[in-house]
């Protein structure tokens, strides 16, 4: 311990009970330890985990519960031994905060997989055996190995959401190496938008599938996507069958597979990102051309830093629409009802005070 | 055409109708090509295919249907070009007969995945228009390109599974590199008997899964499993969660696929090759812990040709049961019951008179 922080109160907003309604919370942030970053929180993306949690949708909420898991902001202080991080930097911080740092998966920077499991940023019990709260607050210590460089030239606001929604679908590209110029990559789902982009930056043939035709001008002109299609209209599937390489399918809504099996060529991956009801296919959906389902949920450490550093590079900026803490249930309401158009960021720094 | 056989007469049995019912039927097979194999059929295996089939289950039979698609014979006459076989060889034949022979799965050897469709060994339609007429026949006219040679010393009657059942384990088992020792495996239903010898050859820690622990002796002494585990016993299924590396499930039955999920390690492969009803999991078996789901549907020539030496060279040898023809309408019945302890191979030589 090499803080005055350890007294020091934190301001959040947190969900007392399972409404899920989001108020001012006072709490207190562990002192900043050898190997902490004390970060100022500027900016914390809203995620769908953030509903989940603050509702207690998997019946595991540990109240009061401050959410987010796409943080943004500015180092304040760090520890004695602290050596990839200074007072100033620009960093960020994702969907977990601590893990065992000894398995096989810690060793090969894939912490998400950590043998011992994860602690999560917020909900989650950390190994001194307090309770995470996350970056819907003013500002949060974390273990470097937790955190990221965000070059300086990189908007804050936008990069929150790369933390989450970001690597969540970056990884699974890196993994199933999407990034061949010329392969064929379709995208389902509103929270594909970065996905789409990824991909063009990849030099992929992107195809949007939406249910709304509403999204056709922004798949097109903004994202830049190749093909626009409604998943609904069963003469544009049916032009597509066996076409795409790879489907990244991010709709967390309930739909079926099989259309979107089918338009998989020989050999084709679909990488489930969303988190619908269930996922059923028939049995030839993946015999009849050795068809791969996968899941994947964000990323480790090394992953995420790379593709920090490529979003940068290539000048790529999830879609965002930056809101004040005061709408943030509100937002999290309107994410229920998939009535969402980019990836809300609060304004931490301005807003909450 | 180079051949006297032409209007030869070639006997089999075949299905008039969706009863399935079996019983003799002549019909001519085509001259032997210049490029063609004539091959005097020893054994054929049956397959659950030949169920599907000869009962019309997928509305698309075309009666008569002589099924079979696992062969084994003696080469009795080949056409001026042929140069990979000689009469007398032992050859076998498997679930295809043609493919188009340029697309680029054709040219990898992957003819099984060929772009404008294999023939399929019985109720297809080849290129010259004929309905392709199955193993449960006395002879068969084959491109050499789908012949595979089976060596003098591997019985003819092991050898008929190899063909169908085998390869479909087989060809996902190199696909997803089963083939390192120390890493483990589960092997799920009864179709999945070879796999479990394949994965004892490969150095693999094998453990199979049944309903019924009548199965228990045979795995454990017949087939060298490791371990026998009942599907239904939760505490021995909660004891294996996260252990094993791979699992093959040939289940053809309707089974949830969670729990068989659970038992992955991080990034374990769940490879399909039995026809269940529908493939149902939650999200959550495929997001955490970045776990796969594929499909796999035979292998393509090379991969055939591979584990027909591979069997040969480590002794591999299918349980079977071997059977008259006049006995295969029962055994396809017992099939559709799951009242069946090896792979029935039908005796054709002797019995097909």
């Amino acid at each position: 311990m090499c803080s005055s922080h350890a007294n020091e109160n934190c301001l959040g907003w947190a969900a007392r009970d399972e409404s899920g309604v989001l108020s001012p919370y006072k709490f207190s942030r562990r002192a900043v330890g050898e190997d902490d970053v004390s970060i100022k929180i500027t900016h914390c993306g809203v995620c769908y985990g953030d509903v989940v949690w603050t509702r207690n949708k998997h019946g595991d909420s540990m109240f009061p519960v401050v959410p987010g898991h796409e943080i943004a902001g500015i180092v304040k202080e760090i520890g004695s031994n602290v050596r990839g991080f200074k007072v100033g930097d620009h960093v960020g911080v994702g969907t977990y905060v601590n893990s065992c740092r000894d398995c096989r998966f810690c060793n090969d920077a894939l912490e998400v997989y950590c043998e011992k499991g994860i602690v999560y940023t917020f909900n989650g019990i950390d190994t001194d055996g307090t309770i995470t709260k996350g970056g819907y607050s003013d500002y949060i210590v974390v273990h470097e190995r937790y955190c990221y460089k965000i070059p300086d030239t990189y908007p804050l606001a936008s990069a929150a959401p790369l933390l989450c929604a970001g690597i969540t679908v970056y990884s699974p590209m890196m993994r199933y190496k999407m990034n061949q110029p010329g392969k064929s990559l379709g995208v389902v789902g509103l929270g594909g938008l970065v996905a789409v982009k990824f991909g063009k930056a990849f030099g992929l043939s992107v195809t949007v599938f939406s249910t709304s035709i509403s999204k056709r001008e922004e798949a097109l002109n903004l994202l830049n996507a190749d093909k626009f299609v409604i998943s609904s209209d069963q003469q544009e599937m049916a032009a597509l069958v066996g076409t795409l390489d790879f489907i990244i399918d991010a709709a967390s809504g309930d739909h079926p597979f099989d259309p979107y099996m089918s338009l998989l060529k020989t050999a084709g991956v679909l990488v489930l990102v969303g988190f619908p009801t269930e996922v059923k296919v028939n049995p030839a959906s993946l015999l009849l051309g050795m068809k791969t389902i996968t899941g994947s949920g964000v990323g480790g450490t090394k992953d995420t830093q790379e593709m920090i550093n490529f979003c940068a590079a290539h000048k790529i900026y999830p879609q965002i629409e930056v809101i004040p803490i005061q709408y943030a249930y509100e937002a999290l309401d309107r994410m229920i009802k998939s009535d969402v158009k980019y990836r809300f960021v609060i304004d931490i720094e301005n807003s909450l005070k």
